[in-house]
């Protein structure tokens, strides 16, 4: 059938609605034909349904194929990504993202899309802040959030991007009438003290023992546990620490201490138990009940924080994810935000 | 027994030969007692077989950690290693390094030590060039070389780092006699013709199939058969490209094109096939051998590239080394020098 390209978009002659559009839900009928956008002109091209003309020439698919990727920007990307959905039997259409994708056994007409696919390449940084601003237009409308990512030899990964429900059972008191004086060592804290030592660790998995009498503490445990007037805080020349000051010290020895102390507290508030997450390269580990150090369960949770004007490097974003898949865990962003804590969580799918 | 600290050693009184060093091989005999560092005098007052004097005064076990702590650099690291080393039966002594540790059943006097031990804190970026010349030292001595990263909760991971062998069985020639015609799109290419496309993938697992007929290369994929000849690269608007303009274009697109693509070729060139590595957050994973793309094997490893002025974050190197173990692959680092690439292995072993 013949098509020609006008402006960025194909026009296919009158009878391509009932051949394309009725029977496939290609394009959008206009009076004078059926408007394809350029990607499902030359998805139709390679399947040798439509002929494309420009400029008066019929172009081969070579042609086709190189004029489309001058007049529509990534336009490679985002036609290997319909071809694959298509060809696996999705109903796709544009829309406000790059395309609405349809559930199966559902079509344009029938019911409503599903999903919000976005397109991006493994190469281009991705904005924390337009993540943020595609989920909230999908959740507006109810719609699934996917990221689609096309890596370099244009294989395709599939994330879904949803809000975590993070929500746990260690509920105060843990340390009931603790009050125990502790040291700031070189990098991290120690308590002395055995009995408290003990219930620190026992009750809420706070810490690791240094040996069977003495606890050692993270800078994040150490700070909360400061702000819960449980530890008194010393230096090694004995010189009592409040929580400004323990703060500044503790930022000294790692730059993102005040932005991960915030999500650990708001964590520990939701009655979750955050442990480090350094074997995973992430800052936390999240257990939603420790009953006992001897019993510690499976966490579900890796959770990584990042401030609101953060840049995910694709192929890191991709690491991170897969470790925490493949160790059976849930990948969560925290950002801290004027209103608290946002979540997201992004995770593999198969679509 | 009573021991004293002198500057930053503890001297033992001299009936401690005996008990602690030909039982145990604490510390060095000296004409007037044990001389001990204080990892070794502290772990003793922990064990309760010493009692240790300063200015005077007997210090109690937490003010002997405490001015251990302020005399001795980064003590609560090493302290929380060596004593890890210790309770499972190792012997250690202070070397070179941080530690030397000796085989199981083997001691000081009885055979030579393995093992170097370089202690780190997760915090603390590590230069690949203090890495390289660890490495160095302990290649030019026969030792393995261990690193010992110690997280803010004081958990230990152990890494060996050696150099691997990386050896493949993809010779040339892979791709006889194509000299073809393919076109730079916006940031991949694509051949046209389907013979070539069709050997290129199926003989030398180069690029993905756009389709049955057209083959899509990756920018490194393409510098490299741009240089052998095999393909004649134009851009969208049909000029030709030669090696240079095509890796000016690339790096525009890649900012790290050139150090990835010297990587490659020097992969290629050791017959092995290296494919992106997107998936697990990595420049390339590698293949030994690819007899064809129906029957791909188990990629055994996973290559980063890194310049020589790189810094390892080290929650990102356990990450990405946690992953590749995950997936039964080694992590790889490949390192452009001016006598080529370096390649140095590292991954997680028990101790």
């Amino acid at each position: 059938m013949r098509a020609e390209i006008v402006k960025d978009r194909v026009l296919v002659e009158k009878k391509a609605i009932n051949e394309f559009y009725n029977n496939g839900y290609y394009g959008r009928p206009k009076p004078n034909g059926l408007e394809l956008t350029l990607i499902e002109a030359v998805y139709l091209a390679y399947r040798e349904k439509i002929e494309v003309e420009h400029e008066g020439k019929v172009l081969d698919f070579a042609g086709l194929f190189k004029a489309a990727s001058i007049l529509h920007p990534s336009f490679e990307l985002k036609y290997i990504v319909y071809k694959d959905l298509r060809e696996r039997g999705f109903y796709v259409q544009p829309g406000v993202t790059d395309f609405r994708v349809y559930p199966r056994g559902s079509h344009p007409g029938k019911g409503a899309a599903k999903q919000f696919v976005y397109v991006r390449s493994e190469r281009a940084p991705m904005p924390l802040r337009d993540l943020l601003r595609s989920l909230a237009a999908a959740e507006n409308v109810r719609k699934q959030m996917i990221l689609a990512i096309v890596d370099e030899e244009s294989d395709i990964t599939f994330y879904d991007v949803k809000r975590p429900r993070l929500k746990g059972e260690m509920k105060e008191p843990l340390y009931p009438d603790i009050n125990v004086d502790a040291t700031f060592l070189e990098d991290r804290v120690v308590v002395w003290d055995e009995d408290a030592s003990n219930t620190l660790f026992e009750n809420g998995f706070y810490g690791k023992p240094l040996d069977s009498q003495r606890l050692q503490l993270s800078l994040v445990e150490s700070r909360y546990l400061l702000e819960k007037g449980v530890l008194n805080i010393n230096n090694r020349q004995n010189e009592s620490l409040e929580v400004d000051a323990f703060s500044k010290m503790a930022s000294e020895i790692e730059p993102e201490f005040n932005m991960k102390s915030s999500v650990y507290t708001d964590l520990r508030d939701k009655g979750v138990v955050p442990k480090t997450g350094f074997k995973f390269g992430s800052h936390f580990r999240v257990y939603s009940q420790v009953e006992s150090p001897t019993k510690i369960p499976h966490s579900e949770y890796l959770i990584h924080s990042i401030p609101l004007d953060h840049e995910f490097a694709l192929p890191v974003m991709s690491r991170a994810i897969r470790l925490a898949n493949s160790v059976r865990k849930r990948m969560i962003y925290a950002i801290p935000t004027d209103d608290g804590i946002d979540y997201i969580d992004i995770g593999r799918v198969k679509m």
